[in-house]
């Protein structure tokens, strides 16, 4: 191994994809470490690019699901909203998608069918084009069922100016609702703990959310939370401004369902996937304003303003209703199941 | 299965991915049959998008190789160079490139960090930066080692007006170079047959070959013969044009290497995949012109003229040295390993 990789281990592991420090070490220690360039920021969810003039964003994602269907989506609207909303979260229009699917020998045509039907739905609904793409066999036992890649191409207005470098102490963080549903709805799907549930994955664009946030003052910074959840994008937010993040565990959402299934579990919600949802930090000054724009949207209805940025170090305390506090740990090894 | 599905199977197989009529079928009649929409061409390597005034080229490549290092290049520096030679044989310059990795549990870090150097190296040679990206890590045995899709996004100079439409009778079909020779290095790469070789692929950036036909007057169409060869890209140019697409066998540059593989397994070389030549059509009279540019350059020093567009039925009619003629058809299922 060479002498610019720190990587503690000499193989890939599950842990090295969960959204925690193993993939940030992977992702900093190799991909970002060769392919460095002055443009390639892996703390973005869309790259900014000037083209003759244009501000376009640009973004990637990369889906692999088991199962392929789950209540509320399948793995093909995952793919669509999943680049949408890393687009929508850094400010731009989503317009128009790249597609790749990796499909595996012996998939049934007729579940791949109902799996793009749905990716088709998802597109019209967040007003995106899939515009260019590519498909690619591979032998039976070298993929689990497909996987996709989508590339999305959005358009900037001018003079928005988002980022992780606009947060101020005093700013709120607001959440657009229940967080864990896509997790726990996936787990749920696969019925290999003995438990059903009614739950749906929360997989939506979030564009609609976005697009208002975007027109009012005070908005500093928004992302959605996908892989390591609410508790992942926090963690990174304290690193970067080097100030605490400090939320009020009773007014963040949570279902009754996701509650119970992480108890049973022993999963922490705060760590587990949303595909519909959005953290923003909006200035103290404006945060009411947003929370009561964003409850008129149907995908907004439960938002809240959850936590606030606080002088202190760069750490994610959690302040419990009777007032105790715990601190939320950046991800490490690979507590999950894999659902995104 | 629905009444827009005429696939004639019901489950995928190794030859829905094979270049061929099979893969045609499924891009038609599933994929671009419910993502319809104005832009989507699926006879085009990239879609051409204009975002408030600029000309911009799209495209999306998917990556899977066994194995995923081979004399000449890696599953990294193809991942590279197929997507800017999408980009490139649409008349674009590659600008920008997104990356999604597939990564399988297990895969050796020092293996991965080959890949990616390799994958810098051939970005940087490319002149394109990759400036996001996403990685998925998958359970053992989810993946072979690693599947990489790329996306790509170019500048179009205006006033480049290609397609197969702009084709006509009497114009002169060119190649870069040798056919076959990625395909070949792959398959020996593998050393499953017995055979070891001194080939290597031919895979590189192929825009240094479209920038010099398109400072040139008479070019009306390129396109990099990748999965189903040279012969698949006639096959593609006659039924878009329903002429006649009338090849000469002994101009079509061969490395007597490829040859005697073939010979030995049994393939058609002009259905293996290159990853770095350009079939381009010419009009007649610039033909000659441009096969000098090409010959001035290292990679197209071995150029040839091959063949012309005939009046004539949809065909692509292969002529011996001896004068006698064979019909190439669509690749049906699929005769050739999976090496792109």
């Amino acid at each position: 191994m060479s002498d610019s990789m720190r990587l503690k281990t000499h193989y890939i592991s599950l842990a090295h994809g969960n959204g925690g420090r193993y993939m940030r070490e992977l992702i900093e220690q190799l991909f970002a470490h060769y392919l460095a360039n002055p443009l390639l920021n892996t703390q973005t969810d869309a790259v900014s690019l000037s083209l003759n003039g244009s501000d376009i964003a640009f973004t990637t994602d990369g889906f692999t699901v088991n199962p392929l269907e789950f209540p509320g989506g399948t793995i093909g609207s995952l793919a669509i909203h999943g680049t949408v909303n890393d687009l929508a979260v850094s400010g731009a229009t989503p317009k128009y998608l790249s597609l790749n699917a990796f499909i595996e020998e012996g998939l049934a045509i007729e579940q791949l069918e109902r799996i793009i039907k749905s990716m088709a739905e998802a597109a019209q609904q967040s007003g995106v084009a899939i515009v260019t793409g590519d498909t690619k066999v591979v032998p039976k036992g070298e993929c689990a069922g497909v996987f996709f890649a989508t590339s999305g191409i959005g358009i900037k207005e001018k003079n928005i100016n988002l980022g992780l470098d606009q947060i101020h102490t005093g700013d709120q963080i607001l959440v657009s609702g229940s967080v864990g549903d896509h997790g726990t709805a996936v787990m749920l799907a696969r019925e290999q703990f003995g438990l059903k549930g009614s739950l749906q994955s929360d997989a939506d664009s979030v564009y609609p959310l976005t697009k208002t946030l975007l027109e009012l003052p005070g908005l500093r910074f928004m992302r959605d939370p996908t892989r390591g959840g609410l508790a992942s994008v926090c963690y990174e937010i304290s690193q970067a401004i080097n100030q605490e993040v400090h939320l009020f565990e009773h007014k963040i959402p949570l279902h009754k369902q996701v509650e119970s299934v992480c108890e049973i579990l022993g999963y922490d919600p705060l760590y587990l996937a949303c595909e519909g949802r959005v953290v923003a930090i909006v200035a103290q000054q404006n945060a009411q304003q947003a929370l009561s724009q964003w409850r008129q949207l149907s995908t907004g209805k439960d938002a809240q303003i959850i936590g606030e940025i606080r002088k202190g170090s760069a750490h994610v305390v959690l302040e419990t209703e009777l007032g105790g506090e715990r601190i939320l740990q950046e991800l490490e090894d690979d507590p999950l199941p894999r659902i995104c």
